[in-house]
């Protein structure tokens, strides 16, 4: 493993066809006079990938990549994780963190492809995710240079910015004049708002933040049921009809943006080290864990269910840090797929005005016995006896502290 | 430490005043020919005391303790625990587990203070709660006898039960002659329903079950804002009024309970082994707990907070099964309040039929630095460069993987 | 699942061929009127299995199973604990617990294969080992019976117990007669030995308890060599000469015996709530376990190696509680198992006078690169510069956390 | 807090009086044309202190502080660690991270009675001390600059060095002229030696590596017998004899080194990301650590004990990565101090020509209960039925598991 200093001869670049991507290839092209093969992938943030072509072409890219990634997001990335139940910090669903590394990924693949010896990404240097697509590079590529320009050029403004565009005939759209509001990151599993008018932690994100779920107040007056069923932990059919992956996300998030489901207003602590404030929107995604968390209920085991749980906030955190390609996440991942052999059935949820709720789950590997529970006769399922000794012997290392401490008092 | 074995003189006995406990009362003074204390707290199950000292009066009873304990309720034990975050299984608030410790506390102090050798609660011998009740007891007094009538009586269907009243002139409650269509427990923080109806987990709950919450349905149509004012992680003010911890959460169950906000459909892996399905109802808990993690994210530090992630499910495990009183959840608690020196501040609450949802919070503790992470220009107080260094570094051992692993396919 | 209630048919024993094991099968004869079905294994404890055979005979056995099953127990059992590093409180490697499990699955295959309808083992009520077994037993066969003649006999005391064993003409050996000075149990991994003279932990154990392991103080003035070899995780040959999972342990036994290796005096929390002090030699996993460190070191990642270290008490609890035949433990092995899979190299070490330890270890999978690390010139494979970021962005919060404290301060 | 970016005024510098620290000396007055005061402190790597004073003077300083910090280095940061069973990567007992915290500490407070805005150190950029004396200093005064010439400087080969110390007039001792063979850091817990003649882990560190040790093949051939007394976690006394912190570990080097105890030969996983090989020699340290497992065997409950296991790798991690002034570590060292209030009483050791072995232990605050635990009759203070419920209720989940899984399976 040498080290990889010198400049890069072929870059591949995520490219998303907007205004500071299309900045960055021109910028490549010129500072280090190398070849720019761009990489376009759609990911489910609902945006055309066709204009980002034309604008490669344009710019003069030779090798351009576009890509329907949606389903092996899904279903390698989103649903794997989803296994684990994750959330970061107690709420965050990580949203653009799983979404990173199958970029790094595609880069890398790319790279490999065509001769490349050089990766390029978009992201500033005060972020998280700057760090997501180089771990994920490095991981898979220990030779690749990776050129984050953010953190390495002058365009410190947005008047710098503009002005490189201009001189550099970049199209800039009418409305891209003026700065947004606030930045926003989208894919199938949800849409992070943050920056500018959010800065303020204390004020309440006005309401055009919001752009992929309807505001709980304007969602519908009467509650929706939805049905969906697990096999091995991950989602197969919404109310019995069988569907791909990236199908079951689409259609979860339709009905969790029609309900005003999965909106969040956070602040996290970042991997690099400062706090920010993010307003996500997760419908589909919120919909599927509550599901997912419902379905475990009965069919996975206690043991097996804490154990997960107690691992669970350290998966979130390497898949938040950037850690996808790392061992940790690969045996927490096994450890995880082990315990969701029988995590098949089917829940019910009710959707209404913001929440969603499981109101009930059935089972063929249902770990719950009526027989065992009953507040009824069970048939000598269970013997009350037993409890008796249970406790004893629970208690017993109990007993003899207080009888030490009490000894000790006096 | 002697083995507790021969017959108990005198019983302190945990008494609601309902049918089952007097019943208790009845059936100890008759098999073991011993004195019975009766002991009835008020720890805002919402019923009326008094009643109680008449009946245990009626029956005999010599020494009758009637207390209030709804602010050494939520002060010692419900605010202790909301510092942890605490949910188990990802979700239940532990409304009930929470509650036990304290009645066995007040027994063991009691049965002192009247040189009773004995306690005795109406705990069956299929649940958690006699496991709360007795490992609680003995780690207070490893000495204590505790008497379990349902695990050891013949009284094992209604019908003997209701005999066994009539035969000793126990009083029954036009009401309580047929049975309950499901079981209830009730304190300032939740109520609880199972059994019977609800022993189907893929059945929605009927309406009839909810006794605190109104259905979020039948909510308000406008939402309401609340603020609350955290000191070293305990809530002691709403809208700026300040307050005692028992007053914080009525007021909340009333916020919560009017919103339809707090009910939860769960089925949970019981320490004795078996599944159940449990209807909640957590009004004020849910917005606490909501509001918690809402001032921790701007005054609590990122370490600190992931470290109590990482730990929470093994202490609210340990509340769950009953260790209250034991040295582990007594060291995660130091652990836990360690944290909370500046968890303090204000967070502002959107509340709206069924859900609330953190939309501000504020703190002169905040660690959150609007100038390290702003958009614009921060005045050279983060050097985006530093990432480069930070990002080589961490992915330098992912590197050395991925090269030797190439190394060894080829 | 039924109670498993009624009286026994037919029992599998698992068989000693000892004095106790022969009461317990007389008096399960005697007191169930049932057929006995006799399991008598070589775990490697280094007595010879063919007397029990005869004993069985003689009293009336007719299904008598007599296995070698020592290639299964360090293969299956013994190499995927190593895997873990698994010690129990620190120190205990675990030769007993690990021995439970595969008596248990054989003495369930056996009740199938010979139409049993229940199982029964010779361990007391105080121990560990009767929950290891009957957990065991349970969770491969949920129907199952399980007998514990020791928590059910009157015959509870050693007068009692040769009065049985006369009056049924159970021969006993001479040196039975006396009560042994201490209680003994071995197999391959480990031999130990508690109760009776070693039950004051403030005395030091006397030498004649020690049966496999000689002296440090009389083991050879020489010290001595020797490699082992490792393929993902588990060893293969030892001093370049491939062998078996049994052998390697036969021969590690061997050279750790010799030099007085793995002699353990540890007082232990048990699962069933009190502290015992037990006597451990374990000499071949001594060495064992030193050198997997050993090899993990080159090989094993820093993220995989420190994930394992933070599981590996719960994994070891688990095999000590008797777990090993649980979702949970399946799961850690899963994540365990994945980790190994470039576990392969050789170490050498040290034997000398009853310690062991590490001075070399060579591997084709090393992570180990002398160019970064070296403090000569590197070649530009580590740019130092790297390391002012790094540092800069881990501060950052520690920073902020000390501004805060500071303002606070005032 | 600002950006720390212009040029230091004032410098304190962690100095040592050494080649290496006079030229950094030297190179601050030159570089920064800034003021430097030293400072030397005593944390017992048996150097005397006096001629770097005088070096000091020579070369310019004004301010200079020499400090003998070993009793503060033991009681507020050897013991507190030692509580903890602290050991990184299973084997390693932080001797040189836990001494960096305490220099940063003075470095810091000294810096603000000197007026300094500045500290430096010695350390290089490949290791993991520049972090925990960075670490250390931001989390202490978040506006500190810090200065590490190593990673700055262009003196990047021995050669650079001498010739800068000789244009300098820095006196260069005779046997520095040449390159030592390896770099050797140590103080009252440890020596670690590392580098050039170690680089290779595959061959056995030469014997004049170590310096503290004698090899166990010329320790005594006499055993020798010590008891160290504890209370509250802490060693108080040697033989019955109290005496200092520092006193202790003084004491207990001495003995450790005559009988060739604590040599461990490591590869270790460093923080900024490679893989490194040290020799460390822990003489006292390893009798500490070993007698407080000792203690702690029986006077800590076992559910305090498995939560401190488990907790430890993460606390050892933190140490070693340099975050002693974390809140993490801080919230488990209240966790881990909780846990000690009665860890108090004897244990007896056995030292013997390389390896330290618990004999004996006794306490009043003793856990261990002969009359529990016997073989012999126990008056009734266990009841063996007990567990036979408690096995029950254990394996119910287990039994359900079983009964699903054979039930799927048809």
């Amino acid at each position: 493993m040498s080290a990889p200093k010198s400049a890069p001869k072929k870059v591949v670049l995520a490219y998303s066809g907007g205004l500071d991507t299309s900045i960055i290839l021109k910028w490549l092209q010129t500072e280090y006079g190398c070849e720019v093969v761009t990489f376009t992938a759609d990911l489910g943030q609902g945006e055309e990938l066709e204009p980002a072509r034309k604008k490669a072409e344009m710019m003069g890219a030779k090798e351009i990549f576009i890509e329907d990634l949606r389903e092996e997001f899904v279903r390698d990335f989103v649903f794997p994780m989803f296994r684990a139940n994750a959330v970061y910090e107690g709420l965050y669903l990580l949203g653009t963190s799983i979404a990173r590394p199958l970029i790094s990924k595609r880069l890398i693949e790319i790279a490999e492809a065509t001769g490349a010896d050089a990766v390029a990404h978009g992201a500033t240097g005060k972020g998280n995710d700057q760090v997501r697509f180089e771990l994920s590079a490095y991981a898979l590529n220990p030779e690749i240079k990776v050129i984050a320009p953010w953190r390495e050029w002058s365009l410190t403004s947005r008047t710098k910015l503009l002005a490189f565009a201009e001189e550099n005939q970049i199209p800039i759209a009418k409305d891209k004049r003026g700065e947004a509001p606030f930045s926003v990151d989208a894919n199938l599993l949800h849409t992070s708002s943050e920056g500018k008018v959010l800065e303020n932690p204390a004020e309440e994100a006005p309401d055009y933040v919001y752009q992929r779920t309807v505001d709980p107040e304007k969602a519908p007056n009467e509650p929706e049921y939805v049905e969906i069923t697990f096999e091995k932990g991950d989602a197969v059919a919404i109310n019995g009809e069988a569907m791909s992956p990236a199908t079951v996300l689409t259609r979860l998030n339709e009905l969790g943006g029609k309900h005003g489901i999965g909106r969040l207003d956070l602040v996290e602590g970042r991997f690099v080290g400062m706090k920010s404030r993010g307003i996500y929107e997760t419908p589909g995604g919120t919909i599927l864990l509550e599901a997912h968390r419902g379905i475990e209920q009965i069919t996975l085991d206690r043991g097996a269910a804490h154990l997960k749980d107690e691992l669970m906030p350290k998966y979130a955190e390497l898949i938040y840090n950037g850690f996808w390609f790392s061992p940790e996440r690969e045996m927490l991942q096994a450890l995880i797929d082990k315990s969701q052999e029988h995590v098949s059935g089917t829940v019910r949820l009710k959707l209404y005005k913001g929440s969603v709720r499981t109101v009930g789950r059935w089972s063929d590997a249902s770990l719950y016995s009526e027989s065992h529970v009953t507040f009824e006769d069970d048939a000598g399922a269970y013997d009350q006896k037993d409890a008796a000794g249970f406790i004893k012997l629970n208690a017993l290392r109990l007993r003899l502290l207080a009888t030490r401490n009490r000894k000790l008092k006096g």
